[in-house]
């Protein structure tokens, strides 16, 4: 019952990220700033990279700001790091602990540039190592499967990005947005019924939607065992799609928004030229027109549909584990901390 | 045959790639260190973008300059480009055709930063717009799978780096090194049909590596119709690992170097636990005697062993391809040249 009380705490978790640091945001923006960061780095491994691809987006679009994700073994294993001259460097990590990515903030110290903690644990090595913590008051993640923390990092992302542009923005509908997607449990679970037999599946999304179609792959691996494979709908056609035989089990995150066109397009033409089985995370009608699993989200701004659409991606995998048999809260062989150097 | 003859002129391919472009190499790189780039984006997708990740380790460890992977929808999707303050942006494309990658290039022009293409073509809308190339002198490449531009654009990276430290690296071995691998054909092929069952893989790398395992996984999916999965080492860890079964096929490239002992300890544990079939690229006996196929390459400094590596992937996917009965020169579904925006 873990992971099901986790999933289901996140309008609550996502209200106390957002209470426990509006307060501080503007102190921590103004640190930033008077740094003068061209780009960010952010090192993260696993869901929190997913995080980190939301980032890109977000810091991209609303502020601005290039993203680079680091690549830690240049810092821990090589031993030969990069020079990080006009960085911000964040690392966003669940329990603050991986050593490589601490590696990364603590070279970013050494060179005299700003660091960033997103992080659960306010006393981890990682938050003590930074200048400056975003703590997500998820409360303890039991589950080995992260959930509330993975939205509470994109929360406090987009808090962070609207701090970085001096007017913080109204989030607090987000947890109501969220109790609607949860609100849709049973339908949810229905679509994901349909999938119960699905041995493989590729995962597609684009944008700010990058991120979902990462971390609905990871969930389906951790929870399902489902050999999932994410990609943006351009890398897709880029290769992947020669994958694709008459009945390839589709799942898509096409919400609203300037994505939208390009992946309802190849939806089409994925179920049109090859009959893929969809399933579809969306607010939109004609686009969930065209899924065998439609899975309904309330409608949001395109740059907080993430939030949202992963929710829903997170119940649809919790109720395919179930319907396949599996016990989604002892996901075989790992770990919840995992300590890569 | 296209294909067959593509992996087989990769010696001379790139011996042309090193002699057509020593002599411009010095002059490219002092536009470049004129600029005072403190960071490097590159836009590339599908191959190209395994060759930026290639770029990533070689231009950090060796050169010291952090390397972050463009997001190409915020510059033709979004129309909300980052600033690319003190940024030097590399476009990497076989055709240089891409309209979101030219837009990324474009962009970088408009803000006054220091542009270069590296491509196979001369002529492309990349080249053009860019301040500066790298030509592959690949010759045209006709097989949808990219294999010859491939390796020229690791090599074309290689020479870069050379010429950014100020001393071009004597790279004219790698040609012979190339020959030694395709000498290996056979062998290789035995090793291949080893696999010709499977439908599903893992695909393990790390450091410079990492680019090898993404390219070993998109040549088996668009060659071979393998759900080829690639992971860092490190990653995996992070919630894949719960995908592995007793029979999981996993594929890996681990050669001598700083990652050598992590990759090595892994497939140790991959096979003492699990019993995985394992097919490893390797030049170290040890870690050969791990596998079930073992793929033999020679010695050569680490960070040129994602050339030799990948030239082995190429031909352990072409003779699994015929082993399963596939003609990997026509792919189903896919085209040379994609266009995305």
């Amino acid at each position: 019952m873990t992971l099901w009380t986790e999933i289901r705490e996140q309008p609550d978790a996502l209200r106390r990220l957002i209470n426990g640091n509006q307060g501080s945001m503007g102190q921590i923006a103004a640190g930033i700033a008077d740094a003068h960061p061209s780009w960010v780095l952010i090192a993260a491994r696993g869901t929190s990279d997913n995080a980190a691809r939301y980032a890109q987006y977000v810091l991209g679009a609303r502020n601005r700001l290039s993203v680079g994700l680091a690549a830690p073994s240049l810092f821990s294993v090589y031993k030969q790091p990069p020079r990080l001259a006009d960085a911000l460097v964040v690392g966003i990590s669940q329990s603050g602990e991986s050593p490589d990515l601490v590696a990364v903030l603590e070279e970013a110290n050494a060179q005299g540039r700003p660091t960033l903690a997103i992080t659960n644990h306010a006393d981890s090595p990682m938050a003590r190592v930074a200048h400056s913590a975003i703590e997500l008051h998820a409360g303890t993640e039991h589950a080995v499967a992260a959930t509330k923390t993975y939205t509470a990092q994109l929360a406090a992302i987009a808090l962070l990005s609207g701090a970085l542009r001096g007017d913080i923005d109204d989030l607090e509908g987000l947890g109501a947005d969220v109790e609607r997607v949860l609100g849709e449990w049973d339908r949810i679970a229905e679509a994901a019924t349909l999938f119960a037999e699905v041995g493989h599946a590729a995962v597609l999304g684009r944008g700010f939607n990058h991120s979902t179609a990462f971390e609905w792959a990871l969930k389906l691996q951790e929870m399902t065992y489902v050999l999932a494979q994410p990609y943006s709908t351009a890398d897709f056609l880029h290769g992947p799609l020669a994958l694709v035989t008459r009945d390839f089990p589709i799942l898509a995150v096409a919400p609203t928004g300037a994505t939208h066109r390009a992946v309802h397009g190849l939806l089409e033409r994925l179920q049109s030229e090859f009959g893929s089985r969809l399933a579809v995370i969306s607010d939109n009608g004609a686009t969930l027109g065209l899924a065998d699993a439609a899975v309904r989200v309330p409608a949001v701004p395109e740059w907080l549909s993430p939030i949202t659409a992963v929710v829903a991606a997170q119940v649809f995998c919790y109720c395919l584990a179930r319907a396949r048999g599996i016990d989604p809260d002892s996901p075989r062989s790992i770990e919840k901390v995992t300590r890569t150097t």
